[in-house]
């Protein structure tokens, strides 16, 4: 059977601010420049969640896409969207709110809700037109 | 002399909240929904700027796009980028930071420092890829 | 108090047919071209509702766009979202389902629904990413 | 010499429906929901072919693209375009039209024309601005 | 009968530069900027003609965009791709190839063409992602 | 720790050609269609640089992006936008300027400069909205 890999788009707007405390506003703000600024600031992130399979046979649907919608809006919608990234949200809390933590985080939260035979294989978030991050569920050597 | 209308796209992302203290809780979440959330949420926001008059027949040009660039970054962009719409700017003071007060406040900004000849003719302020509002200066009769 | 408008986007995915029963298939084909072929094509559609109104003092929002959006999705996406057009739709019954009549027809399921104060200014409804229509509510000289 | 992928892409609207005959109504559904509509609904599908390979030392090209437009309308969009993917289209016959087994189908419809040299390396195929699909010619294990 | 608007959009790719022979090289770089570097540079041009009129009893068409299609391609696009508006396209000779007076041009290549009935109304062109002008026939009073 | 892929857009507008000299005329237009025509055409090119490596942990980053806009501005922007690539451009000097051949030297300029941990991953080089190469640094076997 092929194996295909099937994406589903979905968004959310929310606030953060890159902050470390355990450094001087002055590193801060060198590191993180106007991602440091004290009041946030925030985004319309555009998600992707791309997973694989084989298509079943009676369907040719890798997966229901209204199953994967209601887990990316449960898992990761629902909690992010509206919210600020730095104070609202329980799986972040204590992580740098940089979309690479995001990303691993929201894997965390979709992998272990997918069915049976359906694999995750890449979250893609985007913060901006001009920058997105992936992840490939890997960890570096 | 034909008459054009020229457009120079600029974006910001910021952090807001819509929330009215003259009335409770209960009732800004009706009349707000998710942008009523304490903590702030944020937008990348689009902003185009329309401005009108006659080509040059020297340059062909309306307006030198590069200094309608820098009046746009002067007068909004730098104020708004990264920041809090609700705190941060002293022009969005005591304004409800609807899209529609910020495309208002943003033509005041703007309009007095065209060059002789040509007229701001619209603001167009994109919040999501799904609204966005217009302005041409106009009253409400 | 200033004019403003606001716009709403919601896309629907639907079938249709670009055919006249009172002429023959050749004409039809002429005419037409490959809309006319027998078993339907279909499009991703996307409309934009345009309102026009003041910004309320208290709120700043000409029109809440939770409201704005219940009335697209129940007196229009609903009855669209994947359908065929040239059948399953009564209010687009006996009309050709170009782009032209589904607009009008559009501005007349929606304009009787908005709140006092506020008037539909425009339909715009793209069928492919090269061809979209605009519609004011007027009528020809 | 270096390896090179490079990408052409192109459109096409059509219909389809989601339906197994084998079972009942009420699973259809179940299973596929609103794009089980007994009348059919449609898209804009883009389809992006991606082939690999170097580049030639006179010309700089892995590929004349426009070969690659021609192969890509003679052998797809020609049949596709405008058409009923149930009913209309010899060489998916018997297939459910999802866009998993309508990429794997364009996959072999595209792999045999490409010149020598040049390989097909992925089919990435969008039914909505919301959801797409990829196929890389891989089996599952 | 309502009075309906309906745009199609074209592209073409073309090089120019933006050059006073009248006044000194400094004078030009300083007006134009990088647009008046010597050797040329090039845009992606995406050209939006909107005509309106009203839609026909029987098509349910303002008009058929197969022919507005060709009308634009033979008028505009097949003189403009691929070439260098300030040496390759007679109806652009001396003048300045800005946005602004290529719009005029076009405007003034496609009105002639249109059937009975149907008026240009507006011509859209985009230079980059970040700018566009547009030109409704008018003249500056 | 994770392994991510972050990456970054910028653009610029360029002119080029493409014509062998070693070969005849005829042949150039048989190889390269419209895109031989002598006095040049251009487009508007999107370049998507793609890094690697793990966040770091009192960042929450990958590489500091305003670090990364630098250098891609540096090595490539700042030498390739409103410049004609088949003569301006010391580093594309007697290459082809095929979107193949520019995306492996604009890999080779900014490999040597990103800091140590993170690796180039792929460049990614859109020439118009239908076509783009991507390179990975690979050669063919």
């Amino acid at each position: 059977m092929p194996l295909l890999y099937i994406t589903r788009k979905e968004h959310f707007n929310a606030a953060h601010q890159l902050w470390n405390p355990k450094i001087s506003d002055e590193e801060n703000f060198t590191l993180f420049g106007k991602c440091a600024n004290p009041n946030f600031h925030g985004h319309n992130f555009d998600l992707f969640v791309c997973v694989k399979g084989q298509p079943d046979p009676d369907t040719g649907l890798v997966m229901d896409l209204k199953k994967l919608k209601i887990i990316i809006r449960e898992q990761v919608i629902d909690d992010l969207d509206h919210q600020n990234m730095n104070i609202d949200v329980p799986w972040l809390k204590d992580k740098m709110p940089s979309i690479e933590n995001i990303s691993v985080a929201i894997w965390n939260r979709i992998a272990p809700h997918l069915p049976v035979g359906v694999a995750l294989h890449k979250i893609t978030l985007w913060e901006t037109q001009n920058n997105f991050v992936e992840y490939f569920g890997d960890q570096a050597e």
